[in-house]
This record gives structure tokens, C-alpha cells and sequence, in this order.
């Protein structure tokens, strides 16, 4: 069994991992994008990290505002979650295309997306250049899920169908529970 | 169908999550720890964050010697990173208990977790104190991954069973790929 450099794709060893949807609110549109470049960074305070591109729309409306949400989708809604990955809301109205519906945030101004089963209202706390990318670490100030897709405070994940992208347009589901030999 | 409130556990919106096995040296001991607050940064130059506890024993031998590797478990190691996840390295002999072979790295002093099914070298590029926690920047030096654990590029799910940390002593693995119905 020999090993492969994979540096061309390094990331992709970090795959699979959560889609989410994260929404902006500039001026006058609404944008959203799909990433999986993300991931929670403390409890006290609750802050969550999330990688975009230095050119994305997303971002420019982001630093903007200073706030975005988070919202999870599940397996129904990966059509859109393809339109908000390979688009640009630059060029066309995004939310318009993935057929979603905005709805009021609890705590900012930026909306959710409904139809997601997972939210998260975050303020921008601080961001970092690093590379082709910006790091823009969020303080959540609300987070709340579908009551009938969780379990123990866990995603039921025979319910809640998590999308986890793998690379490119493939995508999985995670289906089967693993358990410790011994404790 | 109602939403809860997830403040208390807001972090579980966004696993299941890869874990990795993070491995540090200092000058008299080589220590690991399961981490699945990870995530790719950016492609131009390859970097990857990693988020550890203030207080953990691993970010104090990774701040000291600057480098790290991350390891890609499967299944089949999932005793080991309940060790890794559970232990403290102050305590005792980790690498000992989780039944690991160290082997040398490519480019770094830290060596790699034989066991595991990919590999990347991290130099440390930049660190910030966030919350309890601490975001360390890794530059990606070296990656590599069991050739026949992957397809295209990406993992091969139903060959690599890579591990997802979905809450609590609570594991998942991908056994399920989906499809979008147009493209």
C-alpha cells in the first residue's frame, strides 16, 4: 500500500465536511454563498470561523455590514446549494435562483434561510488575510434548529441528512453510526 | 415544526466534522490529540487552521517548536482518538496508550502517525488567541495519503471510512453519496 502526494489538493484530505449556506445583506441585495471552509473556534465567547475568497461577493458584503448567518441545509436542498456554490451574486440574484426564502433574523438585520434546519446570527469579531483567502471569525449571537432533526443536542443524522461536500459536485450523506470497542 | 434554541450547544450546528490526530513534538516527548475544530484556509500558499484549548499540552509543544502534522484517521483507529481526545499528554504517554507507530515526516522534525490514511506537514505561520481557545495557521509543506484509499483525488468513502465527530462519544462515516438532479 504505497502513499500519493496530494499536494495539488491537500485540502481535499480534510473532506468530507459540512456545507453550510452563509447569508449577507448589503445595501440593496442579499447574497448567499455555499463553504465548507468553516469551523467553530470557542465557547466563551461562541464564535464560529468561516474561509472565503478575497474576490467573493459574499465577503464585500460581509465587511460591510459586519454580520452574516449560517444556515445549514439538508439533503433536499442540494440544488441550491450547487447555484450558491458556482455562482456569483455579482451577476445574478442568487437567492432568486436556489428558490429559498429569506426570513428575519432574532438578533441582526441579515435574514435566514428557512427552508435550512440549522441557523447561526453572527457578528463580525475580527478578520484575517491569509493568502487567496480572508478568515472572518463571527460572534454568534443566536443559534437554533429544527426541534424534530435533533437528537441529545446532536444532528439525528438519519433525519437531519447533513450534506457534507467531498470535492467537486460530489456530495455525501452521513448514514451510518460507529461505536467505541471499549470506553 | 418548531426551532430550538442551540446557544449552549451552538459548535454541534456544525458537525459532524473530520478528526484529525494532531501531533506536536517537544523537546523530550511526541504527543497527539484529536482535533475536528479544523479547516483548509486558503489554496496559494496551502494552510490550514487548527483550533486547540489554551491550556492544551499540544499547542504548548506546537508554539515551542513551531510544526505539526495533521493524520486522517479511519475507522479502524477510532479507539485511539478517543485516547488522543480524552487524555492529557501532561499525564501521561499518549502515543503509548493509543497503540500508534511514529514515523519521520518529509519535511518537518514531527514525525506522522503511521496508521493513519493521510498526512500533512504544518510549519507554523501565525496563532491567534480567541476566546478560550487558540487558532493556530499551519503552512502545509508536505501531503500525502494511502493511494488506494482514494478516488479522483478525494476520499473514497466506502474504502477510506474516514471518522466524523458528531457530539459526545458519538462518530459517524460517510457512507452515502447524493446526487444533483440537474446540474
Amino acid at each position: 500500500m504505497g502513499k500519493v502526494e496530494c499536494m495539488d489538493d491537500f485540502f481535499k484530505l480534510l473532506h468530507p465536511r459540512p456545507v453550510v449556506l452563509i447569508v449577507a445583506q448589503g445595501r440593496s441585495k442579499v447574497n448567499a454563498m455555499a463553504c465548507s471552509w468553516c469551523t467553530p473556534i470557542s465557547e466563551e465567547p461562541p464564535t464560529v470561523g468561516v474561509v472565503l475568497a478575497r474576490e467573493s461577493y459574499t465577503r464585500e458584503l460581509i465587511l460591510e455590514s459586519k454580520e452574516f448567518t449560517i444556515n445549514i441545509p439538508s439533503r433536499e436542498l442540494l440544488s441550491a446549494v450547487w447555484i450558491a456554490g458556482t455562482k456569483s451574486g455579482r451577476d445574478v440574484d442568487k437567492i432568486k435562483l436556489m428558490n429559498v426564502t429569506l426570513k428575519p433574523s432574532k438578533k441582526i438585520s441579515t435574514p435566514i434561510i428557512e427552508e435550512c434546519i440549522g441557523h447561526l446570527e453572527c457578528k463580525v469579531m475580527s478578520w484575517y488575510e491569509i493568502g487567496e483567502c480572508t478568515l472572518i471569525v463571527g460572534e454568534v449571537l443566536s443559534a437554533y434548529a429544527d426541534e424534530d432533526k435533533l437528537y441529545r443536542g446532536n444532528w439525528d443524522v438519519r433525519k437531519a441528512e447533513v450534506l457534507l461536500h467531498l470535492g467537486g459536485s460530489v456530495f455525501v450523506i452521513p448514514s451510518k453510526q460507529v461505536y467505541l470497542a471499549t470506553k
